[in-house]
């Protein structure tokens, strides 16, 4: 009878796969390319399955990833809120991290081990990341827990500091615990985007206090639904810096606060990687001038997923825009600079709106365009 | 504590909603008319979650019903095959159908209490709906499963007669279990439709035998991705015949045989329920001349979700189209009738190819039309 | 100025290009696979401009024409009806001709000088195709018409023999004239589609009088606007098997009567040219069991414009289909063919309903499968 | 036979009208709201046809207008250059002007007398619009004309001040012509968008000198490729602010400066004008507080075809934006703000970068919210 079952669980999965059209299927896949010295990663932190308050057997979280083109995802799921305990209550909270494992096997997907702290207000809930067991970290003291996390060398950030359960007017506050938890390590990061929120005061709060900026779907139902992916939405993620494509990396550019969070059209995070990844996305396919005027036509390939809201500083003006320029993503864009003689270069010089490095603070690219490329 | 997680569960749920763009959303819901003397309800009878073998928790299956548009699902998890069982060892074969239940709570969609006898073949695999209690059908013998449910007054039909696993040729055959438990009453339905699979030899089993016409989804994993959604799929459903919505009506429709099976484009039932349906479905919305020609325009709405693909058998020619007619789901088509005279009244005769009543049979309609109206 | 004029023509219409997305462009292209020992071109050969009672200039027909990805197009002008003559008195009736050829310069797509007779009825409105000079056709008497066609060794089709302004029916019929123009050679086509209408009294007239079925669009306004090139449509044309792609192959296969009209997604033609058109278009890319079962997994492309529907008429039923199979165009579908025990090679049969050889007549198409293949 | 040419000719454009599926169909009609105190007409002011250098007969035109929604169009020949003379000899430079307006006959559109005054630079090219007769344009010398435009009590724009074939840099620049023209009321606009090209020089000189702000098309071949209207472009247009929606009152508001240049999203003109357009295009729905938070919900209704690009002003910050808000067309937005504490009402500050008035100038405007509306 085992046999039979066993046969039978294959069957049930794949007795055919139905014919998939192609025509959604490219757009969904995350693509941002690397920057000089490191890989662009895609990573989501903050995932739940059944296995806390979630709503699906985490192969399905490694489904959506695989969809998405993520590089890497954690299993956070909530260490002392178990609404599902009565039907599951598997007492190893490193449960859905191996469930997840097994299903990844065979993919190129990283499984994170990981768990939020879910403790009231301050210090709120946390995520502690690259767990060697998660059941340690079920001691009641709250601080306690931290330090248990630091003693498997977890990197830990704090989850929407914004959250309107803990503070009712969504203003992410740092209080005397997390100034301590910050002051002795135990604490390395802070959700800037959570769900289908952002915080421009847990940006300062990153900058004030040195901490890696985060941003993570914390996804506990359908990631097609939340995000609307038929219609061209996504999951927020991190983008995170890193030397390879391995756990240990990941976890090494995390502690060096190598990330960027993309929300919506958003880019979040520090200029110096900022601009490199914004270089690296939109690149000069040519430039040449318009039969024989001095209206150059620049070509720019926009190679990610975001769509960008330029603001013209150059010292030219535009035959076809305003200052305002969209390069939408995945697209060639043209540009056509009025340079008032015939150059052999020109610097393009904008201001990209929809890159935050700071609150209200928008980061400054310069392009160096060869005439003739 | 207690307080602050219930608020919690509300909140991570709920925390915001998505803006949903509209574009898919209206033409996801399945609609059918309903015909005379009956409301034509749309139900998924085959449905597993995380409590057998399948990958999500009873509330996605809700609003997967809900973005649907159906009226009625069971839940109907394996009672003998628990895969699940190391991490959800939950005793109560009932439980799944409790806690979807809870979910569809305030929303209008019935929840049947079923279960799926799982067995090596003979019988394979039946289906058991408006149980009482499935813990009672956990009972050693394939025979007495059935008794029990006869007990209970289930309505009992036999899943994916056509499955390789049982039949590696694909071919339904009835063997003499099956027959005994149709001569005794205790088997109703048959699965001709069962996930991405049909079986003409269950079509013609049931009509032999007089067993209900069922399509299910069987789903396991998201009825998005199996059913491709965003690209106009739907999962197969049983269109029932009922005199109201309510669980009591389904089953005595079920019990008297008053249903068709919906898969891809096609309708697979019984002449005396597809005709009045197709009927319904088609309405002349004008018919009238066009200029001082012999020339008869008939519109024709389609006020469901199927496509149909129609033979013209009528007398006259057509003016734009060849014999074959595609009438496209949810729209108006124009048909060019040449009646050489000008006419009060014509009938339109298709032969609805789409549309199977037996094994390579299609049935026919006649639609009569006032010219003016 | 005379210079400056000229740089001002040329600048108004390619100051700039307009950036175009791509993404319905590759869709519009009309293709059609070859068949063996002939090219397949596609054609329209029945085409207005403000030359006659057209809406637009020559140029705006080449531009529609490349956008569709045709072969070869027709000026049809007609001869004796010149709206516009208070604007365009130009007297040769060649002129449309020319200026159209002038704008094809360079482009792969070969012009044909045609013109349309525009008489009352019998015989009513003939196109004369390949005309050396349009002029002389400007004859009173109707007969005399055609005899300076043929001498011109013109290829010459009778139009929308169904046009409801002839015969109210809309019912094609041959007049005594028509019979004396066939009997002589003088008449060698006959339009079974024109514009959005089809007749299939007309392709019985075809058979019965070995006349060449010529499919066209009749354009007077825009081809995106009449025929929803947005949503998918495309004009009407005529599949023309020619040795080459010159304007002598066409005309010796216009003479030959090798060609099929494509009218919505109906193919209606010759069954010696139909069988190999669509054996060209539907090709087995694949074949091969699934597991250990007796489900052989077929998958066919179709390298063609037009949808196919077919009817099972193999001796295995399907197992994932009714008797009735929807091919998308450009897309590949897969059958499942339930084979009863594993061969080394299977025939399907279909009958093809959206393909018409004869009044209520649908071609039947055998595919060799090698299985492995 | 001239009754059948006639009923012919009806008959061929109008044989039978293709289906037109609607899913594109509503979202080409450009929508303005009317502020207060105007109608907000959309009117494209630079047409041409094959009366001069144009590619359709006018009737297109009249069908292109339609389509896209517009309130009034110019038909705005070459009074000079007359490429297809040749052909069409017609010495009458009304004529375009009187052909569009019989095919405009009972529909809801203006048809304005123009012609477009053909000089080498300077002048270079100028638009007269509300001509008596255009016939009275042809003389030789270039300030003449303009004086017998002004007899005629003609509306006179500079056109594409930006032509890189009269300045090959593309930068607008006055000459002392220009000046003189402007000086003696002889020249009243200019164009700051023409086609695919915006000029910020141009709008400089339209603030400097007093001169209306205009957008058109200049449209020679289909408006449908030129704008790829089935990926959701449209023809730059000039929105007038007029008392009722007649030719007479298109005039004084053009006379008075009361209009917008419509291109690409981006709106271009006097802050007089665009302030009350944006404060009508974006209208608060609903207002109200999350559960028991201080996180307010702010509901905005676009009503307009243009997508707006708003930077944050406002005091507070935004739960779900960082500054840079995308206000998608026909569409609601939600917006979430932060007030700190629950209030009766907040002010919305935000500046419209897509919206232009002086180069690299934006507009703020200011939106009073009541909370619970």
């Amino acid at each position: 009878m085992k046999n039979l079952l066993f046969i039978f669980a294959m069957a049930c999965g794949h007795l055919l796969t139905a014919q998939t059209p192609h025509s959604h299927a490219h757009q969904r896949k995350i693509v941002f390319p690397d920057i000089p010295g490191y890989q662009t990663l895609s990573c989501d932190f903050h995932i739940h399955t059944v296995f806390s308050d979630g709503s699906v057997w985490p192969d399905i979280r490694i489904q959506e990833a695989m969809k998405d083109g993520l590089d890497a995802i954690a299993m956070t799921e909530h260490l002392e809120y178990q609404p599902h305990k009565a039907d599951i209550p598997h007492p190893d909270r490193n449960r859905s991290y191996h469930v997840a494992t097994e299903s990844a096997e065979g993919k190129d997907l990283l499984v994170i081990n990981g768990s939020e702290i879910t403790r009231n207000m301050p210090p709120g809930h946390s995520n502690a990341l690259f767990l060697e067991d998660a059941n340690k970290l079920l001691v009641e003291d709250s601080l306690e827990v931290f330090k248990e996390a630091q003693k498997q060398d977890a990197f830990v950030f704090w989850n929407h500091p914004n959250w309107t359960s803990h503070y009712k007017d969504g203003m992410a506050k740092l209080t005397d615990m997390h100034l301590k938890l910050i002051k002795e390590g135990l604490l390395h990061g802070i959700e800037v985007v959570n769900d289908i929120t952002y915080s421009t005061e847990a940006l300062q709060i990153a900058l004030d206090h040195n901490l890696t900026i985060m941003g993570t779907s914390d996804i506990h139902g359908l990631v097609d639904w939340q995000y609307d992916i038929p219609d061209g939405g996504h999951r927020p993620i991190t983008l995170v810096f890193a030397k390879e494509k391995t756990k240990a990396s990941i976890k090494e550019a995390l502690q060096n606060r190598r990330t960027i969070a993309w929300f919506r059209d958003y880019l979040i995070g520090r200029e110096e990687f900022l601009l490199p990844l914004i270089r690296a996305s939109l690149l000069v396919s040519s430039a040449s001038y318009k039969g024989d005027t001095q209206v150059l036509s620049i070509k720019i390939e926009n190679n990610s997923s975001v769509a960008y809201t330029l603001e013209n500083l150059g010292e030219f003006s535009l035959h076809a825009h305003t200052d305002l320029i969209d390069i939408p993503h995945h697209a060639t864009t043209e540009i056509l600079l009025k340079t008032l003689e015939r150059r052999a270069s020109v610097e393009l010089r904008f201001k990209v709106l929809n890159a935050v490095t700071a609150p209200k603070t928008h980061p400054e690219i310069r392009i160096a365009v060869k005439v003739g490329e």
